[in-house]
């Protein structure tokens, strides 16, 4: 029963954001973004930069980098003391919503421009190694890409992703998001069932096994302070993100999969992730990769109907790094 | 201010569940579903059978059982440790939405195959009692019927529900969702308002008098054996669901139905219902009809502005069943 | 970054509730409604006086008040063991969806007549000097108006509307919800966010700094007694109601924003609406302005990334007011 392969041919990220990216592009005086055109003929969304780009916006903009097939609802979910404002995401296919399109893996830069790409125009350009596990490939005479990112990018980015995509320049639309806006906090928060399947992959669990999930995350408030900001979001997952996968597969593995996911199981686990990242120099590649995960997961085998849980949420580093 | 009979002319379950249908087909790749053509004409939807059939298709498959007419939502629910996920049910005119499209009433067979049917196709074929006491007859030029089976339903159930129907089989869809499917586990845990309101039935309390409601359940993780998954979905509302309803009624009417409506005034109530099942030798109709209903309940009556509260949740029994 | 005065000329709340309006028409049996057609050929909507109007046609009325901005959602919060139904409302332009429509701020009377109106058409009109300070004026060729009111507007009344928006009568909605009846009581509770943002403007909180928010509220039961109702209404936010609020300032001003707006910094708190105001001998004048307002919020400053928290839960006497 594999899911991503067999059926990866019809399921079109592409296809499923666009009109998610006609309705941010439609709606944006109301969601405090700004659309403009790149000098290269390209579309820019600007949520966050110039303008606010408010809560809703992000929900959208997750949307977009699920490839429309993430539902992103904000739910008020008295988990946390001071941090009730949540993210839920539920995925059609989260292994393609999440790893095929959401997973922000596609390094672009220039000069002194640095951004990870997100989105459906990945499984276009097919420029990483996941898409030959996950056997994923989208097209499209159109695609969108997001940028966590509070700078316009250059025209050799553009023209890169351009080159990478087979699309003209015009057929392009970027959303950029800066961590400092609610959007851009919000967005990222919302990797919370992606960071899950990542993980996944790099502790080798064969993603074709992983039938569902779903996620849920506080979101933090956003900082100025873009090592804070940065900082908080990943928090708000390793210490008060919960994720539930559905798998197919024995319960040794199921089991294994439950002890090993949490973020309590890695060795760099137990204060503010700014202050992790400022102990390695800010070099992510230091940071053990075992790090990146919900705080709390239900690992459910549907082969035999069990389910496995483990790690425990952080309310107090949850507030430590949020400022509660 | 009765509801179901003043409006139930106006209000088609056939024509409001329709489009949900028509989406449910279209994104059958991505929602883990495989579209067929019977041999007798009618359209086939596997929704967990060969194909994993996932929450989301679930999600919708609950609201075309409620013909359209009801809000199947995923929450996080931080209300058991161990089970969040929960769906929250709403409802326009819940009479008719659960009494007359959800609940799985229509008994089909032939052979080995056996099956209770539900969805819209129900209100059209007029085979049961219920539609005399809520006065609620639907038409339509197609409909659908939702069976919780792993089996393709053979010509002769299909030419029944073509002759019941008045409606050719190629205008028919049959939507079978296995107990053991993501899907399927879903849709019947969405019956927590349905099941509250056919126990209002069973206990003559007046269906014209009730107004509105809404309920919520823990969505239990599915099995591979039958009897293990069917009894979760039954524990998810008898331990795990709530339902608040609106009536227009006297206090000691209202206060009465708070007291017997929920599971724990059965005289079966007290172990899994697998348990309950086995005991019984598998016949459901030796089981108390007073079992079949929410942990928790709240009455409020719309003429005095009194509510009344009764039952209570088991968490233990809940992660008993679960497996938690 | 000023939201409001910059964007408001391309932002029609008149143009985003419309669909909505349509939605309810179409859908006024299912939702327990009932349209006609007023002597003056303006539409009216009855959502609770001679039929139900239920839950779920309240979520879509507390929408239009939005003016088509806002997200009304129903979700189950565990937050109060007797009164988990609650609303979660947030919104694109906080400040022009809850101060530029849905505030209930426009008078209407003839006679024994009386109700204050909600929604697109107060944007309008222009007839009240909080459109100034918001800088946001609206325009349409057909207009809808929300009023709490248990009886059909008289002629003169729907004159009056037509004059000062200079519409025809039959270019009008009126939608009257009764605070007896669900739809009305939901629509009510759904102004949580809408009363810390006018409390801000009491306070003098610079309303251009206002970025976003959100807000949560357990929904009442409806009373027959007016008095108890609207009590009822206002004490879902004053002891169960929740607030966050994104706004770029300093730090000194957050705070201070978040010690004064909860309702425990009032003079007049600490006993049930119902009480209050019978206490006043029901002149709403005579109860202190800084009352209404959440129990409980959170203001983040999106200027320093911190947030600030204040006020909190009042149980008891949500209990005692709702009847627990």
């Amino acid at each position: 029963m594999s899911v991503s392969t067999s059926n990866s041919t019809s399921i079109s990220v592409q296809q499923y954001s666009a009109p998610l990216v006609a309705e941010l592009i439609a709606n944006a005086p109301a969601l405090g973004c700004a659309v403009s055109t790149h000098e290269s003929g390209a579309t820019i969304v600007d949520a966050g930069i110039q303008v606010p780009g408010g809560l809703e916006a992000g929900r959208i903009i997750a949307e977009i980098c699920m490839g429309g097939l993430g539902s992103v609802a904000l739910q008020h979910v008295p988990q946390f003391a001071h941090w009730p404002l949540s993210v839920v995401v539920t995925a059609k296919q989260p292994v393609i919503a999440c790893l095929g399109s959401q997973y922000a893996g596609w390094a672009l830069s220039h000069e002194k421009f640095f951004s990870l790409g997100s989105g459906p125009a990945r499984a276009i350009a097919q420029r990483e190694e996941v898409f030959k596990e996950i056997n994923y490939r989208d097209q499209g005479t159109q695609t969108v890409l997001v940028l966590e990112t509070d700078k316009i990018p250059p025209l050799e980015v553009i023209e890169k992703v351009a080159r990478d995509t087979g699309l003209a320049a015009n057929k392009l639309t970027f959303i950029l998001t800066p961590t400092r806006s609610l959007a851009g906090s919000l967005q990222v928060t919302a990797r919370v069932l992606e960071v899950a399947l990542h993980k996944c992959h790099t502790l080798h669990f064969d993603l074709n096994a992983i039938v569902d999930g779903y996620g849920v995350a506080p979101i933090p408030a956003p900082s100025p302070d873009f090592i804070v900001g940065m900082g908080r979001t990943n928090d708000a997952i390793l210490f008060g993100g919960f994720v539930q996968l559905f798998v197919n597969t024995d319960d040794a593995a199921a089991e294994q999969l439950a002890t090993q996911l949490p973020s309590s199981a890695s060795k760099d686990y137990g204060r503010p992730f700014a202050e992790v990242f400022k102990a390695v120099n800010m070099d992510f590649y230091q940071i053990d990769p075992m790090l990146f995960s919900p705080a709390k997961v239900s690992v459910t085998n549907l082969k035999s109907g069990r389910t496995f849980f483990a790690g425990q949420f952080n309310e107090v580093l949850l507030n430590q790094s949020f400022g509660g």
